[in-house]
């Protein structure tokens, strides 16, 4: 018997039929013996509608009040898989962020969880019921409702998890499990068995919108295994948990990630100084932009050139930061594309095993595929490639680094 | 500068432009110098559409459950309500009915008010705030959301306002005051400019809709002045208060009322034993159905008439019941019709003027309209008639008493 938390998303909830569905497979964890404390999000397109509300009065709605309309719509959602469950002979009860209760700090609609008093939930499930929570919201110490931001709801069921110290927090979505990379890129991906957290923190950063990062690095930092699973199909999902060193057949490259919403940019001929890169990134996150991959060339004739990316929609703006910059400080030219990818392999086992970048490298050069950046992390190699190859380059690292799936009978 | 309460309906927060415009009525009352508590329903519709959501999962929804879902409806008008103050520079604030605290029992769907914790309140008044209050909810010992059931932010209202002290609670509607009777019958019924809260209550509970029987009993018991007033339109409204004895010239009767809705029973020739009231009315009870006017002829040759009003929906049932009845205890038959309609006077004037009653009887004969039961209270006298002679009789007495409007202009 273990304990589990289930969190279902807005379109698992999204009308009363798949309620009902869910209410079913609560029902069968159940039966098989499970306290089960499910969390979910509004009913798909409720929190839209609500904030559709707000805007038509404030087009800038104020964060206190706003939050009090939005957590309204996983309220309704409680209350009906309660009474889908009740209606299931199961015993359930419902609970709002506040009655947890889940404290969060005062931001509203980007607040951060601080603590969690778990014990009216123990209570209810050493009773026999099922626990129904709100994801997505709770309340600062005053007593004002406040949200989490959007994907929420993912860390309501880790922190929930952490702080029942749960057997494992299943996250349903629409997808069976977590690929080597994307299906649609590689038919022959195939869904992981395991992951690790750091893993998945780097697949997730890099656009693979299985789960929300925040959640994954709560439950990394808290040790709370979670698994991916289908709402509606059944399969054992993916498991993402700590790195097992005991693991006997740990593969070197776990997945391909790939990103196409990225832009670079290029000043060049900027005299090489020091705190050089502070006056041309200082700016552009001024602006607000967030900067993702940076290089800086080696120096020769005391200048350098300096790349970076951005995401898309922040290129025109930082190439507007980017010539204000090169003129006050003396740079010679400033250049950029929007018509870049970034692809990574991704894995823990790149800690123990030398060669990897290269053979990244070579699976490349032997499709003629030219490499603009690289950027490399412990577990990761990242290379910024002309977009038109996107597709040539993933298929390519994923035979590779032998992450096909075998071929089927016929194939 | 007064302190005063004031509730709004679904109606009149039942679209965006609808909260604009009472955001307008609520600054133009805080510039006069006031501090103002808003009390509001849900959209007009919302509820219901909760309901039906619940009731697609269960026909019979659990209560506690239902609460959980229903009460989100208020939740949202306070938002978006403090949302177009705040947009018009007016500093303001919601709370939910757990926010305040309004402490109810566990009666969930149908809570009654124990206590109201005002602190909260008080401090964002005097921090020169509106506060914003859900109505129709609140909140258990164990922190459970409960539901005041139907017209309950009425009570919400009162409750607020006799908890804070305030010089007023106002009731926003969709008519502006209180009618001496219904302007439909009589066109020159007149608004009055008070009534006292024994009145408004004879006068509600016979069928005049402007407010909840609850909330005047509770506004009653603890002295909070009760305006009702139009929404969207100006003018004084009603003023319904305690009655003042001091008052120059106290009307001897304050308004007609009227039921339609009422059907008659009697059943005759019954021996006339002790008990035999409890014999009759005691099977009728049993069955859930609500007795009103009850009248027992005095007795001649040991048998005794005994007729009584139900609610025309209960009638068929009644007439059952009361036959299977008359058998028991040997009556000579039963009959009944729902072919009647039940006229009454109301006013705390009559205690101090003898007469009344006969007055209402002259009036009635006048007109030939024959009265087939009576029934009198300290401050009412009703009469049940032939209900083709309503109109009739409710005009009647609107001039005998006095009580029509001066003819205007070219009348």
């Amino acid at each position: 018997m273990a304990l589990i938390v289930q969190k279902f998303g807005g379109t698992s909830v999204g009308s009363v039929e798949r309620i009902e569905q869910v209410a079913e497979k609560v029902k069968a964890f159940r039966a098989a013996g499970h306290d089960i404390v499910v969390v979910v999000s509004a009913m798909s397109g409720e929190t839209n509608r609500l904030i559709g509300l707000a805007k038509q009065i404030m087009p800038q709605p104020e964060p206190r009040e706003l939050d009090m309309i939005v957590s309204t719509g996983e309220q309704v959602t409680i209350g009906l898989l309660s009474m889908a469950l009740l209606k299931r002979g199961v015993p359930a009860v419902s609970f709002t962020g506040n009655q947890v209760r889940i404290l969060t700090d005062s931001s509203h609609t980007k607040a951060r969880i601080l603590q969690i008093d778990e014990e009216r939930i123990r209570d209810e499930l050493q009773a026999g019921r099922v626990v129904v929570v709100a994801g997505f919201q709770g309340v600062d110490e005053k007593g004002n409702i406040t949200t989490l931001g959007r994907g929420g709801s993912d860390t309501t069921g880790v922190a929930l998890a952490a702080a029942l110290k749960a057997d494992e927090c299943q996250i349903y979505t629409d997808v069976d499990g977590v690929y080597t990379t994307d299906p649609r890129v590689v038919p022959r991906a195939r869904r992981l068995e395991k992951i690790t957290f750091e893993e998945m923190l780097e697949m997730a950063s890099l656009g693979s919108k299985v789960l929300q990062i925040r959640a994954v690095e709560f439950a990394g930092k808290y040790n709370v295994p979670l698994r991916v699973l289908h709402s509606f199909q059944e399969g054992p999902g993916t498991l993402i948990t700590i790195d097992e060193e005991e693991s006997m057949e740990q593969p070197i490259i776990s997945g391909i990630a790939f990103n196409r919403d990225e832009a670079k940019l290029t000043i060049r001929g900027v005299p090489d100084t020091p705190g050089v890169a502070f006056k041309i990134l200082g700016p552009v996150s001024a602006a607000n932009i967030e900067v993702d991959m940076i290089v800086q060339n080696v120096s020769h004739d005391n200048t350098t050139d300096f790349t970076f990316t951005v995401n898309n929609n922040d290129y025109e703006k930082a190439l507007g930061v980017l010539r204000q910059t090169a003129e006050s400080i003396g740079a010679r030219e400033v250049g950029g594309t929007t018509d870049i990818a970034k692809v990574s392999i991704v894995g823990v086992g790149m800690r123990s095993h030398a060669g990897v970048a290269s053979r990244m490298f070579e699976a490349l050069a032997k499709e003629n595929i030219n490499i603009q950046m690289i950027s490399t992390s412990e577990i990761k190699v990242s290379v910024v490639i002309e977009e038109k190859y996107l597709e040539l380059a993933v298929r390519a690292l994923h035979s590779a680094f032998e992450l096909d799936a075998p071929a089927r009978q016929g194939e």
